[in-house]
């Protein structure tokens, strides 16, 4: 079974092990986000991608949930000693190491995606993982701060100012430039299933869904595509995915993030299926009445290391796909 | 008083910290080697400024007499794990912020000059350091291995062959089409003394005057040039000075040394006096007599974290320069 799955960083990581474990035998493909990418100290950083590479590589920090277990700070140590920031991002010396062999790769020439093909061959993550794109696409965030309309780096609204000040608007800079990275669009298109990971609809798939090109091959692809609902009881599982629903005018609600997916058979949108959490069982006849199948079923990845809770929600999503292809 | 001091790495950084305590109202200028700098893992490393830098500013590793004091070295670690090399050049992850540092500068198009001036608002080391050139210069140098001909970057030879193999020349690329850095040739022509520290003759010194401009600022500088020899009883004081003397055709002695240099009244060379080791005692009739006074003094640096023995040192090359200023 070829299964792809369009992931953010830290959701979509968890449940890429889980997914893992639900289908041992699947050749999975995952096409990452890299709106999210930041050039810090004159390396590039590609937070999304490197928490998939961790987290089935063996490497994450379970407890924090991104960069790496056993971690030291003396380089950012040093560099804060010679007044070089931003200090309110946190780059440990091992995430250093990866940073700096992903900067010396591409500034001799290399795409982003194989240089993520050659940072696997350590992890072995198990999983075929691309960038959405070798182009740079940079999520920006327009927001207001001081009675300032301005634009943020993703990371700035998302680390550093934490969400605290309202949207206005989320912007993929680049994104309309750019193309998928080698590999996406057919590994849609021989897809046996599409795959929507509890990540952030609007920051991490909606970001991928933004390079031209891939959003069309999804709806036009031949497996069932199936979401799973990153809200759960009407609040984000984590992270901050309603102050960025807020600005694309989405309720934070399971309900609402279906709706704006939107359904593929005979609609505009993507979704075949959607899963949400059993405490949002209300949300599925809303859903099934916007013609997306739905089902609710437990989504809270309470054993996030072990993955357990998240292969039983692979299962999920995989029995919902198996329903929609016999339907 | 203006002093201005060719420095190499590890001998030069010494005897700088013994001229600071014997001259500690000196404006001291540091024109230092860049010939031995490397791109590695993409950053611009820039040993011997940095060994100044550190050792100036207090943050060497006293027992190696490079790198920094305290180091860890997990990026190392890392980059090793990700099957990325040299592994045979160390560098701590202290050092890597450093480097990380440059090449961002670097990389946003300031000059190195300014780069190492920004780098030493942390370090204050008490000189003006400047490196010898904003250019790219990188000594080569030509070897024989199995049989075959080639040439090596200074750092393989010197740090990963250990200068096992024959030098058959060494050759300072880019150095005809480099221009001194700002700053370089003003501080030789307002000097009131030049000094060629312990450094080696070839590899750091002569790096530094093959920068087009910079022997000729000397070679008529209105201030006394005054050298200490880096050899002591035929051996090098420290590294491998003799195996470089070889390839330009130098014999390993105190009095070779200084008639490679030449003397400059009256003569095509550099220098005015020459300070060989008490042991050498027998070198000072034959530099005289190639027309440069000399005086034999203690030239071992043992107490080099204290630097008294190269403040003596110091002392004895600030005499050797008011002797010559006065005949």
């Amino acid at each position: 079974m070829r299964i792809v799955v369009l992931a953010g960083g830290i959701g979509g990581a968890r449940f890429l092990r889980g997914l893992k474990l639900a289908a041992p035998d699947a050749a999975i493909t995952v096409i990452g986000n890299t709106g999210d990418d930041i050039h810090l100290f004159g390396l590039q950083v590609c937070p999304d991608l490197d928490t998939v590479m961790y987290t089935l590589g063996g490497g994450i920090d379970e407890e924090q949930g991104w960069g790496r277990r056993d971690e030291t700070h003396v380089v950012k140590e040093e560099l804060a000693a010679y007044g070089v920031g931003p200090e309110w991002f946190g780059l440990g010396d091992r995430d250093f190491a990866t940073h700096i062999v992903r900067t010396q790769m591409l500034g001799a020439g290399y795409p982003l995606s194989a240089v993520t093909e050659a940072l696997c061959q350590r992890w072995k993550p198990g999983v075929r993982l691309l960038p959405m794109t070798d182009d740079r696409v940079e999520t920006h965030v327009a927001v207001t701060i001081d009675g300032e309309r301005r634009a943020v780096h993703f990371q700035e609204y998302w680390v550093k100012l934490r969400a605290s000040v309202d949207a206005h608007a989320v912007v993929p800079v680049g994104a309309e430039q750019s193309s998928p990275a080698p590999g996406v669009l057919e590994a849609v298109a021989e897809a046996d299933v599409i795959l929507f990971p509890p990540s952030n609809p609007v920051v991490s798939v909606g970001t991928i869904l933004a390079v031209p090109g891939i959003r069309e091959a999804i709806a036009g692809a031949g497996a069932p595509v199936i979401g799973l609902s990153p809200i759960v009881g009407d609040a984000p599982v984590r992270g901050m995915a309603d102050k960025v629903l807020a600005a694309v005018g989405v309720e934070s609600s399971a309900a609402a993030v279906a709706e704006h997916y939107g359904r593929r058979e005979g609609g505009s949108g993507l979704l075949d299926g959607w899963l949400v959490d059993t405490v949002d069982e209300k949300a599925v006849e809303r859903v099934e009445k916007a013609g997306i199948r739905c089902r609710a079923v437990p989504l809270m990845m309470t054993d996030h290391q072990e993955g357990h809770a998240a292969a039983e929600m692979a299962r999920a999503a995989l029995a919902l796909a198996e329903e929609v292809r016999g339907a």
